[in-house]
């Protein structure tokens, strides 16, 4: 975390957009195109600051804002660009409080950027910090939710057409995002969201801290070593403190958009040191769990990121492809998304597997340091 | 149409739920158990006021508040009763606007009822009329929607168990129906509506006026007829102004609930003159064309009412059984559903039936005047 904050230039964006796709563990929207689309902000002159979670005063407002809908839409349906930033508008609107600053819902995929381009169109600076470390498929799943901040307040939905809907009240946040999603699917499927005003002072409690810059630092550490193209996966798990889980070819499959989400699995034939063994990863917009010959190794909150065996691409659910060589690095969730209130909402069982505890990941990175 | 208005009695409540069943052609929610809620409320000392068209001046507020939902879901989910006001009162939040009155979305089904209900908890009388004289299956079909009042502003739903959406801008009605639409199923495929503040002024120009009396007076006919047991549906056809179609026995029936909607078809077999004939009807929650021998004798926007035969009790959607014996009753729609712009929303075309043109029923009831 940075402790003063910087001006987010352009040769930042496509590190951004890979660690960000990164820290999606294949979901948070195609972040290639948040790319180009932040970029074309920035050279229309706007500014991105991005400040730590310590800058702002306790009393300051913070709105939370990212894209809603199934990753696989991203490429169908190109964001108008505003959506984010009407949806947050609305919300100020309807509270009568001004945001001081915006921060992501989560860091992972195009979610990174899409509070970035709301931001620069507001002129509000951005929070170095998210409220999954992640990508998630569901709004209940940040510590936003988790830890209570944005029950209360309305949230707002936007589309590229111009439409506005507004949850004013839910009973609670699984109603919330149940009555979003149905929304978003008949917005057609994707929409920006943005929550009720949060407390900077709550916000600095719950919020995942650093990790647009972390994203920044491995998606540099991607584009350096694939320049040298020599041990490019390797180098990526090193920097980012994971662990590699699995090499394999992808040799079935299944991808359905039902319900507002991408669902389905995908299984691998082991290659190099796991040659003759099966991979199989569960998807629902992201990676939720990585099982090897039938064992569970890695189970959602921890982090299951599919990257190119040979570039260290990290790889979105809407590009996976039949026949491609993968590598699976593990990497440990954020520690407030391991305290028990937490499992309840992002934890194995939670995705619907009742025979999946939770086995955190250590960090590798600690234990080399 | 009333020029003084009146207050509501529980004797009124039974006539009323018959009428509105009449003039819900199949639709509009089952009236049964909206009179039964009705009369609850006013059990409780509520009172129930209503009043002509002409009472408020021009300046004053009327919402608009209706049940959004498949009418099959009357049986099973029960609505909590006070749906549309919280719904109305999300609005009013909203917009800053205090209502002066409300007034039906549509006359048909339990939809007559459901302002009654939510004027009473709010102090508020409610006007003698409604947007369609009958009842359609989406909200874009209102005279308040073809000629323009409601566009610009907020609409409101709210569920039995406390959720309320606002739609906050919708890019035009048929966008707003969808949205909602969607929202509903969420909700479990049935809310309260509530649409923006509309002014007197506008709601008098365009309203169907005294349909509540109307549906009233066509329910008092039904309850004397029947207790006779003498010629009921010729004397129902005779007191409404409509005419006899068709009689026939159900040989076939198919409804389906998909996208929040009751759709399907009935298939008759006629009696007495119309023995050895096959009459059709084709349902979206309301009854939209009647064919016979597959010759089409009425379509929307004119009333198709199913009553059965020995009783003169009109049958909404859900009650249709295999082996009824039923009459079909055409009515002709108000003039203000009979324009081009009208027409466009609720000819037979704007249903799917683009080998249809409208070709409007003659009133009996002015041919015998």
């Amino acid at each position: 975390m940075s402790a003063k904050g910087y001006t987010l230039t352009e040769s930042d964006l496509v590190p951004l957009s890979i660690g960000a796709a990164f820290l999606g563990t294949g979901g948070g929207g195609n972040p290639y195109l948040g790319m180009l689309r932040t970029r074309e902000v920035l050279r229309r002159g706007a500014t991105a600051r991005i400040i730590p979670l310590d800058e702002l005063p306790d009393e300051a407002w913070v709105g939370a804002v990212g894209g809603i809908g199934a990753p696989v839409i991203g490429f169908e349906k190109i964001a108008e660009g505003g959506e984010c930033y009407r949806a947050m508008r609305a919300i100020e609107e309807i509270t009568g409080n001004r945001m001081s600053a915006l921060i992501p819902v989560e860091i992972g995929g195009s979610n990174a950027m899409a509070p970035i381009i709301a931001a620069a169109m507001a002129g509000l600076p951005v929070i170095d910090g998210d409220g999954m470390g992640r990508a998630f498929p569901e709004g209940q799943m940040t510590t936003f939710s988790i830890y209570g901040g944005k029950r209360e307040g309305p949230s707002a939905l936007a589309d590229d057409k111009g439409n506005v809907v507004i949850v004013k009240h839910a009973i609670d946040d699984v109603w919330r995002e149940r009555l979003s999603r149905n929304v978003t699917v008949s917005m057609g499927a994707g929409a920006g969201a943005a929550g009720a005003p949060m407390s900077m002072d709550f916000v600095r409690r719950v919020a995942i801290p650093g990790t647009i810059t972390q994203a920044i630092e491995i998606g540099r550490t991607v584009v350096d070593a694939r320049a040298t193209r020599h041990n490019v996966v390797e180098r990526v798990v090193e920097a980012t403190g994971g662990t590699l889980f699995y090499a394999g070819k992808v040799t079935d499959l299944k991808r359905e958009l039902t319900g507002g989400f991408s669902r389905g699995h995908a299984v691998l034939s082991g290659i190099d040191r796991w040659a003759g063994s099966e991979g199989r990863i569960a998807i629902q917009n992201e990676n939720l769990v990585l099982w090897v010959d039938g064992k569970p190794l890695i189970t959602v909150p921890d982090l299951i990121i599919n990257v190119e065996l040979d570039t260290g691409e990290p790889l979105t659910t809407e590009v996976l492809r039949y026949g491609q060589r993968i590598a699976v690095i593990g990497l440990p969730a954020h520690d407030l998304l391991k305290t028990p209130e937490a499992l309840k909402v992002v934890g194995p069982k939670a995705f619907g597997y009742p025979e999946l505890d939770f086995s955190p990941l250590a960090s590798t990175k600690k234990a080399a340091a």
